[in-house]
Parts: C-alpha cells; structure tokens; sequence
C-alpha cells in the first residue's frame, strides 16, 4: 500500500506518542519532531508507511538514546495474553469450528498495536470480535489452501497478539514458520518476545530480516525473501505487514482489524472491521 | 497560552485540511507539508499556537496561489446562521434572562470553526448548549463589569459566528466595537464576512490588523493593541483568541467552547465544556 497525504500528521503523532515513552525531556522530543519534519522532503508517498515508519522509530531510537522504549509494556502484553490462553483454549474445544474461532482470535488480538493511537481492552476485544461479522471472509479459499499446502508462514505482528497467534497455529495442524521483526520497533513481535508468548513449542521462529514495523521487502533477508517467494501459503497479521505486502504476487491471506481509516479504506473497508483477506488466490 | 508538543500533529493536519480546500493537486499539497516540515525546526514552543498558524496558513496561500480557500464556506455559514436570527432572537424574547441566553447561543456559533477538526451541525448544537452546564460561568463578574463599562471591546472569532455575536451584541446594550481579522484566514471572520452578517448594524467595525487564525498581538496594528489595553470590558470569542490573549493583563471575558484536548486542558476543563471565563477581573 502507497502513503498517503492522511498519513503525514500521524506520522509526528506516531513519533510523538513513541518519543513520549521514550523520554521525558520536552526539549528531545521537539528536537526529534523537528528532524522528522526535516526528513519529509525525501520521503515519497510512492513508499509504503511502514518504510517511513522504520526512519521514524529509528529517529526516536537515535534521538533518544533508548533502543526499546516498549520493552515493558511489550512484556506486559504478552503476560495479559498468556493470562487468556487457558480459558481461549477452552473456548475452542467448545465451539462447532475451531479453525474460525481460532482466526477471530488471532484477529481479536491485532487490537494490541501501539503504532495506532487507540485504547483497548483484550478481554472485551476477545467478547467483540467473537460476535463480529467479517467485512471480507475468504474463509472457504483458506481451508482449501490451508488443506493443500505442506507447511505454512505465519507472519506476526505485535507482542502479545502472538500468544494469540499460537492459539491459532494450534489449530492449523501443519508446520509453521513464524515471522518476527529483527530489532525492535513498537511493540511489534521480536524473537525475545515470541519465545515469551511460547511460539518455539508450536512453530520454528525466524526473523524477517527487517527493523521496520511491517514487512518492508527492501529491508527483508535474502533468506525470508526467498522463502516467502517460494510458500504457498501465508498468513499475515495486521495493518504493517498489510501495508508492506499488499501489492506482493504471492498467495497471502491478511488477518487483521482495520483500525485506521486510511488503510480501511484502502482494503475497501470501514474502521473496526475484522478481515481474512486473501490475494492471489 | 503556550504551544504543546501535542500542537505539532495537529498543525499538520491542519495544513492538509486548509490544502485540499484550496487545491486537488495532491504534489502541491505534499510540497506544502514538507515546507511545514522544514519549518518547524524555527518554530518554538514559547510562541502561541496562532503564530504558528499563521505561519502554515500563509504557507497555504503561497504555495496554492489560493489567497482565500475558505470564501465560498465562510459565505454559506453566515447565511446559515442569518437563516437563524429570527427564530433566536424570538427565543430571548421568551427566555427569562435575555443576556445568558445570547451568551449561550454566542458560545454555541463558536462550533462553526474549521481549524478543528469536527463535523458540527449548528442547530443541534444550538440545542445543546442551550441545556448544557458552563464548565466555567464568571457570569456575575460579566454583568458587574458589564454594568460599569462605557464601550466594549468584542474580538470576533469565526464567519457564520459572528451572526450569534451580533445577537450577543444586542443584549448588550452598549457601544461595542466588533473586531475583525485584517485578512483571510481559515474562516475566520473578516470586515467583508461581519458586513454580511449584519454587524454594522449594532457594531462599529474594527481590524485587528492581524493575519492570524487568533489575536496574536505582535501582528496587530498599534490602534488594536491602544484599544485593547484601554479597555475597561473586553469579550474574546473562540480558541485562536484565547490562545493569543490568555496571557495578557487586561481584564477579558472569554466565550468559548473547548473544542481541542490541549486548550480544555490548558483552561482545566475537558473537551465540549462551554466557558465564560473571565480574567483580571
């Protein structure tokens, strides 16, 4: 997905709500935000918003002299998720599809993203979205996919919605290959953080390569690149990897929530729907 | 009132809604937000939020070729609520307290503003304020002052607006003087816009001098500033006139409804709250 004009002023919010857990010192943050409006004049809106985003946070990471300003809250989350998993895990044993009921979880869990200026309660996500009609539903072409292919990658999004992500690949029955970001950036889901949310005991953990929060091809290892070009089945989760990979020729199914309008509308949907999209299928 | 961090989002939001007003080409509108950007670094948190508007929204004019993008919306405000005066001025009649009432529906025009960014629809919120409790009501001090004052000093705020001051100024019952931005900007109201709306009926007219989205004091011509500081009753209506004269040390009533989080904030009340604050009084 292109940048939009839209995309702009959330860009200082983004930099501003990062730089404010970063630091306390007003004088940093101004400093921070004047360099990022010193950047706009190079940055194309033919770029996808998770490549700015990428020079944004490593702008707060520089500026601020903190490489990790979520760690905390990162680690938080995925307790909170972790909390849940018994009770979730039950839910599925009771309910008539667990497949879907495992996707409106995972789905339910993309509501845990710092990057968007939105509050958020997981358990009252979970309740929400369980009832929730989806916008786009390509949930048969996904079970006919999923039936088909030897081994699936599974491209996370955030800390904490990956111990929801685990609930789902349960379900999967399949090998995977879950995706992480190389460094951090937001919360977005890295090693450390997988291995938290206990991802090693049902998928092999690799890194994309990237320090952007999305998968930005450009930033990718040669390794994912290779591998992603030669899978047959993907799942992406949430709006970063959405917007990285929208246009990509491979077959990718996006699960995630719209919570901004721009990328809504881009999807062809409106803000607070949940999606399981697939692309050449 | 001082600049916040959280200020810098919202100028660029700002400049993109004042853009696509004046303009569809979508180059010219990335240019001036990197002209924005570019700015910011000279800009201080020091200033007041309209200094730095009209900084943007010069830019604005510059780069559009556009000098008055809001004309044709500030014209159809003033005939919106010209549509209106009659039914108002009725109301007064029947309302016990004639003076409150047309504060309140002064107060309830200050919607009618295109620098925030909310739909309003201005009989609903005629509606509203008319029930809704002021957050701050300085109303005896207004009545005292207003009993012991020879002339007063009425800084106008936004077209369409200026319709409800001109009710206001009916109930006053004294000379006022109704002051005017000196050029376009945003819809913020003009000599042309109060002519239309009727205030050269119950007002003398007067330019501030300022080309800024608020009374900004540097801008102002030396005839304002003598006024204003020799004004023994001085009403400001709106945002952009309380974050120019918050500061100052002459006695103001401000009318207002707190529209954005860091003004209700800087004031002590929250979002929606109406306000008849006065200061040095």
């Amino acid at each position: 997905m292109r940048t939009y004009l839209d995309c702009i002023p959330c860009f200082f919010g983004q930099a501003l709500r990062a730089a404010r857990i970063a630091t306390n010192d007003e004088k940093q943050i101004k400093r921070l935000l004047d360099e990022v409006g010193m950047m706009l004049q190079e940055i194309s809106l033919e770029s996808t918003p998770p490549e700015i985003g990428r020079l944004i946070y490593g702008k707060v990471r520089e500026i601020t002299g903190n490489p990790d300003p979520y760690r905390e809250i990162k680690r938080e989350s995925t307790e909170k998720g972790l909390a849940l998993y018994d009770s979730l895990r039950e839910k599925i044993k009771r309910s008539g599809d667990g497949l879907l009921t495992a996707i409106r979880i995972s789905i339910a869990g993309n509501v845990i993203d710092l990057g968007v200026n939105r509050e958020f309660d997981i358990e009252q996500e979970m309740e929400e979205v369980a009832q929730k009609e989806f916008a786009i539903c390509d949930y048969e072409a996904f079970k006919s996919c999923l039936d088909k292919t030897e081994e699936i990658l599974f491209i996370g999004d955030n800390a904490g919605e990956s111990v929801f992500d685990r609930i789902l690949i349960e379900q999967l029955k399949k090998p995977v290959i879950y995706v992480v970001r190389e460094t951090p950036v937001i919360n977005d889901v890295t090693h450390e953080d997988a291995i938290q949310a206990g991802l090693d005991q049902v998928a092999t953990i690799l890194s994309s390569g990237t320090n952007a929060p999305g998968t930005v091809l450009e930033t990718c290892s040669a390794e994912f690149i290779e591998l992603l070009n030669s899978s047959e089945f993907v799942i992406s989760k949430g709006q970063g990897n959405y917007e990285g990979l929208s246009n990509e020729k491979v077959r990718i199914f996006f699960l995630l929530k719209a919570k901004c309008p721009i990328i809504a509308n881009d999807i062809g949907v409106t803000v607070d729907d949940i999606i399981l999209k697939g692309i050449n299928i």
